[in-house]
């Protein structure tokens, strides 16, 4: 099954249809894995081997402008600036946009708008080909819904599928071939109270991007065959956490999923290890602080930085352990960037 | 099974015998495992899940007299300092002592020089306990082999039972219930080119006993089901390393055996980080050496500090990189402490 046969599936006779409107604009949150994607079960369609659950991060993530391009080259403005043809993530952008031109007579402009580092462990690419799909739905009025756009989303890279939508979000691994039953439903709850801070330690590129270090991981850790269970058993802790807004069982399912997700990595060979010093310097405060009586948990996505898990009663304490921490409320409604 | 009818059995009629020198002398290497000793199957008589490999460190170990003491309590002087009577060291030692007095009618006086930093990971209970039990087999006159030494060593703590011997050592888990089948052997080949480099990056006390740590581990991490396994692959490709000498099969066994064992730790709960940021970058600088083609490996046991694994026509660039390395020719006659 070709990533073609399913926006082919998904689009039907809009497939071959020109742009319905001038623009098209969406905006689509970023967000963080409580319980990760690690492992992937088909390359080409970003199908993954087991379930995960995230929250979007509000109003943290990428808003979009498609237009039509005349010329021969699609554009990519990325925070105002213009991405060079030969970089890898305007590749991967033009791949995902020739999905939906099959007779790639139509060049677009994308004006992107991120308000999150790219490439250090944010999942930039999380919303930004969510937004993308979004965006191209617009553009064409194809009045898809949120499983389809998650489904398409997916194909530009496996955890966009959860960002189409806020809130606390489960991707369904699915077992069909062709992925038409792995896409993300939005879970009803939410929990104004949650808060996430990010901690960015490095803004520097990462040093192997996720996908490449998921795919060593699955072929070469002596661990990795144990992860699908532990992601079984998260997800019911997790959720069981959500309905009862239990925080320290939340805290905890978050925490240990992500240090077993960098545990396979540290066993796969060549090892990964995206922690750097100050990476572990802010993971050992957080135990310090929880050991002293503080409900303070954090997660770590393929990339340096930490997200430190807490709930709004102890905003003023965190940020004095953490002065440079960035505090989101993704319950909070607010504006798009 | 209690440890003392493990010790009844080995010495039977002796047990209860007299001691027939003045003093009892004895050295013992620390070592150095290549395949780890993690997770027990027995908590009293450190009886392990796995077997494992280790290479001891020539003459870098703990050297200790025994003799017998007047008044009411034993005496333990650590590198010439009196070790109080409500340390844990102190406990373990006479815990271990009372074992081989039964009446307990006898007080002793152990002087142990060790010529390693203490409690830094580097085995220092494991050359401790092993020369303790070689110093009481001289005391006593009893002449016991090195697999009943071995055996003895263990009930101390368990990679004692792989300091009895110099060179490579396999420790053989065994299956019986008393463990009279779980001791260490030493292989025969040797191998004058090996070094080890130790990079002291912390000299304090290590956070977590390996013992608690080896514990929570295997309590808790949803990937220590798949670490047997593993030893097991390691086991024998280091073995094939040591017959052929093929020293990039050695490295690459022994460092992908050590991520592993952090891995699983790091999956824990709550999660154990025995590293430090000057580990991570130690770590960092080894791999990147590697990529621009060296030929340099590495350990890591229960604790900061990194064991950096080479072939002696190396040793100036790893000095050139590691100024402060302590480099240790395992093969090496000579002199101790």
């Amino acid at each position: 099954v070709k990533k073609s046969n399913v926006v082919s599936s998904i689009l039907g006779k809009h497939w071959q249809q020109a742009p319905q409107n001038a623009v098209g604009k969406a905006f689509a949150p970023t967000n963080i894995a409580l319980c990760k994607y690690w492992g992937k079960r088909n390359q080409e369609l970003n199908l993954p081997l087991t379930s995960s659950l995230s929250i979007s991060l509000g109003n943290k993530g990428a808003f979009v402008e498609l237009t039509r391009q005349d010329g021969e080259h699609d554009i990519v403005i990325l925070n105002g600036q213009p991405v060079a043809s030969d970089a890898s993530f305007y590749k991967k952008l033009v791949n995902f946009l020739d999905l939906f031109r099959p007779q790639n007579a139509m060049r677009l402009r994308a004006d992107i708008q991120s308000n999150i580092p790219i490439a250090a462990g944010l999942a930039s690419s999380a919303c930004g080909f969510a937004s993308i799909a979004m965006a191209l739905n617009d553009l064409f009025g194809w009045q898809l819904n949120t499983t389809e756009l998650s489904i398409l989303a997916r194909l530009g890279s496996g955890s966009a599928s959860r960002s189409i939508e806020p809130g606390f979000v489960e991707w369904q691994a699915g077992s069909r071939e062709d992925g038409m039953d792995s896409y993300a439903v939005s879970l009803s709850e939410t929990w104004p109270e949650l808060c996430v801070g990010l901690l960015i330690v490095s803004e520097r590129e990462k040093i192997l991007s996720s996908r490449e270090a998921m795919q060593r991981t699955v072929e070469s850790s002596a661990l990795y065959p144990a992860w699908p269970a532990k992601v079984s058993h998260d997800l019911v802790e997790l959720k069981q956490a959500i309905a009862n807004h239990d925080f320290a069982l939340l805290g905890k399912a978050a925490e240990s999923n992500a240090t077993t997700m960098h545990a396979t990595m540290l066993s796969a060979w060549p090892a990964i290890q995206y922690a750097v010093p100050e990476t572990l310097l802010a993971m050992q405060t957080v135990w310090k602080l929880r050991s002293e009586g503080l409900a303070l948990y954090f997660t770590q996505d393929a990339g340096p930085n930490i997200k430190l898990l807490f709930e709004k009663h102890n905003v003023a304490t965190i940020q004095s352990h953490f002065p440079q921490v960035e505090i989101l409320q993704p319950f909070k409604k607010g504006k798009h960037i």
